[in-house]
């Protein structure tokens, strides 16, 4: 009965509380990174990888959460498919700094490049203008310029971090001469500029969604 | 007029036998993949690359019908698109399979690793479940629970084949001094986990067109 | 008061001409990628990674002018999202295409293969496809029947594309010896048949629109 009640009740705006939780981890999630790829992994540092493989699941519950939610809910703010798009999108991002930190721990490298720091903080950047995004999802359709605003950030985000990333690898193949150690490197820094694009991929979902409700 | 009654006769139920098939035709190409991760590669094996190349040429050809009946169909079960969408990432399964089997005859490891056998079972294990999920599609709107548990499954396979490959690759990073036959071992093992990425994304397909008529 | 009487008005025909102006400038950057890939990278040669990095930021306003019109227009010829994918797509082609052209410039490898300048060719033979496709938008719910030629032609460039990186593949590692010269070269054939995929991923989107309005 109390089910029937609530799949008639219109429920807008529960699940931008849902989102902004998991933009939240995302945030987070990117924090601690940037302290692992800074830190010199020794076993007197916190357990940073656990740490973010923990954020990771509680972002993959709440995304989960979206999912069931959406399928016992009579109306939603937009379609349905957009909202569960948009969180497997904010998931992706997260599973891409998980894969990152993974990396580090996996590949171990003698020392890590500045390259790596730079990119950890526009990961950072980058979660938080998706942050912002999230904020402003309940008023998208009537006022989308901010929400624009931020999607293009994300955009430039991802063009600065392949400079950087670019230019770290032109560098690389000129000093290391170790291939194994160049493999891991590559392997490492690549994979935090993928993040960014992950990132911008969140930007184009939401774009998509401005497009449809124009 | 034989075509133009053929448009207007409800056909709910014609994609699904082809999607089934296609389905068949993944469980098939994985169970070769293993007899050819498997085997020694030597001329007395059977040339199981062939018979993958043959069954993903299978599949595209099942996937361009389903295309050009959808083009000539009044009425379908979902959204042409949703249709069109699961019958391509079904096609995106099986190219991966062929790509996974294709690194194994470009490259001809010296040796294959445990971790490629326990791969190729896992992306055994995710295409059972495709084939599970796809055979209930026709009681998709009314009863999704089983659905969503083959779903569900192909996540948690993700998950494992990730773990897998990640002790594998730390492993190989440790042990193997060759640089040559590490690039090769890490790129056979790394292809076998994206299988079972492109699964999962056939899981997401299906989410999502659960979640829009739900 | 324009702006008001600019909305209400039909203007299903003022997409195709900026979409067909970056179909123009992807088939420039193929050209450009032709003449970089051939050439001897000296100093005397004209800047051919500026060139195409230009026509990247050229395709790049031009996605953004759509995105915004879409936003602004009362009536499009397709669902406004369809559009919009589209043209982020062709998008996602000419990055692909840049970078190449970047790994070219980053590696910087001894000697350019065969198989480098085969791909490019490739490249441009899809980006020409590409734009017969895009010519024929206008007709694609009346007479889709060329519209599906072009994109079957891009996937079947794709399977060839795929066969020339394959065999490279397959040589270059019971040849080169140098692992270092091994990873550029792999890398920057790799990243040419990629772009090849993105080429059939404007064929899927349009394949995916054409089902829809079937």
């Amino acid at each position: 009965m109390n089910s029937f009640f609530n799949r008639l009740t219109p429920k807008e705006t529960k699940f931008f509380p849902v989102l902004k939780e998991m933009s939240d981890v995302l945030i987070s999630a990117s924090d601690v990174l940037i302290c692992y790829v800074r830190s010199d992994r020794s076993s007197k540092e916190p357990d940073y990888y656990k740490e973010i493989k923990e954020l990771e699941r509680k972002a993959d519950d709440l995304s989960n959460r979206i999912f069931e939610d959406l399928n016992s809910t009579f109306i939603t703010p937009f379609d349905r498919e957009d909202i569960n798009n948009l969180a497997n999108t904010l998931d992706d991002v997260i599973d891409s700094i998980n894969k990152s930190a993974k990396l580090v721990l996996l590949y171990n490298p003698k020392k890590m490049p500045e390259s790596a720091f730079k990119l950890a903080e526009m990961i950072k950047e980058a979660t938080i203008q998706i942050g912002k995004a999230v904020d402003e999802l309940d008023v998208l359709k009537k006022s989308p310029e901010n929400i624009k605003k931020y999607c293009r950030e994300l955009h430039d985000i991802e063009n600065r971090a392949d400079d950087v990333c670019d230019n770290y690898i032109m560098n690389l193949f000129c000093e290391e001469t170790d291939s194994i150690e160049l493999i891991k490197l590559k392997g490492i820094v690549t994979q935090l500029e993928k993040t960014t694009d992950t990132a911008e991929v969140v930007g184009k979902i939401i774009r998509t969604i401005i497009v449809k409700y124009a």
